[in-house]
């Protein structure tokens, strides 16, 4: 609708060049990343660079997840900023008039969707935003549901809980007013010993001097749990057939002298009754003292926002930006944006914006590099370091081994 | 699979600026037609002009629809050609490895779906390949199902007899062995009276004088289908609210100056019993002698073919084409492929490529603009004037007037 | 200017896609021929397709050859057409107030130059506009000085009688009341050879047989001089050492059995002394009476100024166009540009469009492919076929084999 | 010719996304800055992602300017690296074979050209790098042979003594051999007002505290020029008509508070006399004692190089580098380009990068946002901040203006 408006006269006005809305298409196809269109002459639109992303990247995503209605999903599809015009005014959604097609077309994705597990207890897969660039949590539709339907609900937050846990507790929690009564940290032997210095491809075997050189890394975690969000925390050990007993036995007792439950978690292997410890650990948890906090207050500047979860979340000693960056989150705090919680894109892979930094690095500074407003899903993104909104297929894609026989039967979907 | 096949090394040796394969994307987006895409640096693949056309402009369209079963479809599908190599050599979906998770993704497709009218009557409505740009028929294998379930099967040749009716014979029959025992041509008054030079805004009001210009239309239609084809004929008149006795007298009495009967078919008012006689007319013609043929042989040199097309059903003059055009041609009969029926992408308003030569021109001549192999759907695309493959949206686009309300109510729909 | 103006606020509308003024730079680089500029973001411009042309397809060549004066240069450079608004309006130089700039850059290049040849006789080498593509005469200041300065002056008119001499005669000469008193066609016997069939690369082996079959082609050029230009001919046999005397034999006979004479002109060789008999001649032809004409009035629409051209003075049997085309001539006719000569742009290769056509083809047909308007030249450019206004170089350019060594001394220049 | 030899096959291996070279032209052409070339078809080049520079960011401008023959000229530009293999190895001019005809062409340019001033005094003006991307010095060949035909040479290293003296030390004199005998450093009132804080239009009003508070630059350069570079320094005070005797009066004192000698210079007012007692100042400074030395050793790794010059030159806290351009260095380090100078580009309006940080700011961060090999000017360029290699026209461009009449009169250079 936007190229269609341009291509129209550009009534509005849109400044080609500022135009932040991107196409999504759902396939890895990195080639779409950035590219112009418009090409070929005055019947095929005007040429301006643009892009597409894939759908979880969408600010569509975004909204959908935090939507508390229909006509709530509206509104908030109607605010959303996909460009400026040349004298910098934002141009929306509803002065294009798409919003109403927009969230009919959402009509039936918004209503939470029902599964089962392989034991047939209930749970609701909804929504999907990436906690690397979006805020990573399921819709608060499902979740609501889930607590009208169960004396427990528990909530996956995306990626480590310096993404999905910060932006659960700073963007979903204080949008929806709902307030967890504990965590649940995961924790893989793997994953610490990778922490503590191991290769990828070394990780099954075991080695309890990496895993505690990588033990500052859950640490960090849980004290963040703890004391940056006030939550009671239960660790859960996500047991794999190759962890040994002194690895679990070291990361047992190391999360214990920290004040915290470790459970180890065998429903991989054993099913529900796998974790059933685990799940009356959190029962337990969930009655004891609880003093939630966000990791920064609302009234904050955008810019402070940033650094709150920089030096208290990430272990960083400060923030910086490029100087458009810097530019553009000034405006948006003069615009009237920066009541807006901050939605920070980083890799899930460390602490810092550097994949190859491991453990619990500190003295790190995190670098801006591109905001975008998320006027509609109510937030400002804070693109730090490289993050990819479109990924791309290995050398080896999956469909050259897919097949189907003259039967109809399908192989090679590993 | 092919950008990604380039980005990681090119094995192929795609020429960058010779692949025909484009992506397909079922939107009205003008400017997705010609764009550059791979931009941004070493990442995101090889800078190269490409563009969407929408799904059924698409060969692999084309294919589900001459496809006999699941593994000739996979042949098929291998065989398509999407690009050349520096020194011209093509490249196959069969190279890229591609066939095996393409017929995999078309498993469901390609059965056909059996739907009811409002009167229970039961249907297939199984592949859209648009026949300005394809060859405009369902698939082969649900006529051929449909043959195994009924006494009589009419099918649906889209776009004019020139076009629809045309490929039907000299494209699905030919390469399925289908023979049709009796064509019914479907003619309006409103139409007609176009042809005779109303404006058509004015079509619905009473008009014999332009219907008697644009007579000749009609004629040449029934003529091609008897004398080209080769087929007993019944004209069905569409009959509108508008018509008036004295517009389907003259019709009706023209028709039949032909040798064909006419029957006014009632249908959209009356439902299966407006049909009925056109029903009883069209048994009675499948049972008079049947001269089928094609328009011309698979052996003749392609060009030759479009001759024949041009000038005994289009009564053109002749053919011209653009000298990379010609230089196509000439090359792909060197290649091998003149024995491919030929599939003429020309507007459905006209006999001739221009759109506004109304009636029965003559003396025309049909210029091939383009040439477009599709190895997988057998046959030779002739693009012949400014046909679009990806449409645009009006100034106001459809989606500005769909609404929704808080309850879920569409509206807006038209 | 047209980019900054279009940055700075597009005050004059430009249409993005309806700009076609392109950038010149004289270098052979074919992948500047098309191009998309102004990307990188708000501080770049806006962007849009667009090329770059060698200085001599500029219409700034062509307005410099037909300026009468620096005042009427200017105005000239002032109604140069260089784009288009959304609704068609076009946008001048004037508008852009470009004029005053241009022609103080041209101030020195108005005057005309003059050089000496080997033997100290003066001449001018001023102005080059490529005869393909624009008008291919020298400046009409320096044919003026020069008739001030000497009794008989010889002005080139560039590649084939039917390109140079058509354009002299129905736009330098109308333009300037400028009148030849006389031809001088110039011939060799290898081009002839070449016409007749013979490979380039052997076409200084004799072969009279060849020749003979080549001279179709001089006979025509000769009598659209004697006839469609109505001018005494000259005919000058360019010698060649390889050249035989059957060859110059055949040659002579020839041309003299149409009337007109033939020198063996051997200025290559013996510099002036070898020109003295052809220049004796065109003196004698000189005084025989003229009956100049044009190939068509002013007064014609477009369309059959085309038409005369291509029948009378290239042997076509009729004159097509691409619809856009078309559609332009019909625009231009109706915005009041009718009265302007027609420039058609083809190969010098042949008479026709198609360059392999050799000899005297007849029966083929010009299509037109795209139109120019060159308002400040004062004519129309019909661009047949294909023709290149950005050279490219060659597999192994000269620059490859260019060198200098430590002294200054360059070598490698052929 | 990089284009041409893609065209041609590329048998070098070009990574299409990794070359590095660009076109220049001597247009203020915001447009080019960024595009997309090589696009339309097989015959016209490889798409790509390119642009344009004006001539003098363009290396081969700072190559001439360090050659000391042209044999060393002809080596230098052999060595260009203009774009890297799809694994990564460079390709250089000598490998395109295009060294020969670039030496040929700069034959002529690489001999100084002798000027003289208004009062016949002889002046070398030679070259043109700028100052802020490249090392804006003269020619070494120009220096040197002024060396050699006067008792005293004074030349010039453009904008502030932050780049063009600290490049002229540690490019041009450490590559050269050349050794200064004392520097001179140019100030003027109203720059350091300006930098004191009043507004570029205000500086031409008495604001002696604003001067007050602007000296500190000129201390800063001051100190850097004598203890840093150590050398000895006279401070020039280019007098302007609008400077008041409070202002000089401050600035004198203020400079030799430092132990400099200031003079006021008033060669603008009345030429060579009013530089005379500059002169001798100068003449005295150089026989004065000499400490010069580098601001780095050539074996310092490249990014400790840039560390010496933004800590000891530019008051910074530190460097710190996006991560390609991190990335970049360490690989340039690790290819044994680490005994290269750098160059930094950098703004001229600030010690810092950030243009509005005026007078002597400390604390601040040198972020290097691109790095650039110069491997025949043999030095690493690390693009800091904003810079521009291609300029853009103002919203009125001087074009405008220009104006030339009958007469040819030019109009309108102001």
């Amino acid at each position: 609708m936007i190229d269609n408006h341009i291509h129209h006269g550009n009534a509005l006005g849109f400044d080609l060049r500022r135009i932040t809305w991107k196409r999504v298409m759902d396939m890895n196809d990195r080639a779409l990343r950035d590219n112009v269109i418009g090409l070929g002459g005055p019947g095929n639109g005007m040429p301006r660079e643009s892009g597409f992303d894939i759908v979880v990247a969408s600010e569509i995503m975004a909204i959908l997840c935090l939507a508390t209605s229909l006509a709530d999903l509206k509104e908030r599809l109607a605010r959303i900023v996909v460009g400026e015009t040349a004298d910098r005014k934002p141009i929306t959604c509803a002065q294009l008039r798409a919003q109403g097609a927009m969230a009919a077309l959402l009509k039936d994705a918004i209503s939470p969707n029902l599964v089962q597990t392989l034991e047939n207890n209930p749970a609701f897969v909804h929504g999907g935003p990436f906690a690397n660039i979006a805020h990573g949590c399921n819709t608060a539709i499902a979740t609501r549901a889930a607590l009208k339907l169960a004396d427990y609900v528990v909530t996956e937050a995306g990626f480590g809980a310096d993404l999905g846990a910060e932006k659960f507790i700073d963007i979903k929690c204080r949008k929806t007013g709902l307030r967890p009564s504990a965590a649940v940290l995961v924790a893989t032997a793997r994953a610490l010993k990778y922490h503590g210095g191991m290769a990828v491809a070394d990780v099954s075997k075991e080695d309890v001097a990496a895993l505690e050189r990588g033990l500052p890394n859950l640490e960090r975690h849980l004290r963040n749990v703890q004391e940056v969000y006030g939550l009671p925390c239960v660790v859960a050990i996500n047991h794999r057939s190759h962890d040994t007993p002194a690895e679990i036995d070291l990361l047992t007792k190391r999360v214990e002298a920290l004040g915290a439950k470790a459970v180890v978690a065998r429903h991989w292997a054993h099913g529900g009754a796998g974790a059933e410890e685990l799940a009356r650990e959190v029962v337990a948890a969930c009655a004891t003292p609880n003093r939630f906090q966000f990791v920064y207050e609302e009234s904050l500047p955008l810019w402070q926002k940033v650094e709150a979860i920089a030096t208290k979340v990430y272990g960083a000693a400060g923030v910086t930006a490029a100087p458009a960056a810097k530019e553009r989150i000034e405006r948006l705090q003069a615009e009237g944006y920066g009541h807006f919680p901050v939605c920070i894109a980083k890799t899930q892979m460390s602490f810092s914006t550097n994949a190859a930094l491991r453990g619990a690095p500190s003295g790190h500074t995190l670098d801006i590099r591109e905001v975008r407003l998320a006027a509609g899903a109510e937030f400002v993104v804070m693109v730090c370091g490289d993050i990819m909104t479109m990924p791309g297929l290995p050398k080896v894609p999956a469909a050259e081994l897919i097949d189907i026989d003259a039967q109809g039967r399908i192989s090679g979907l590993s």
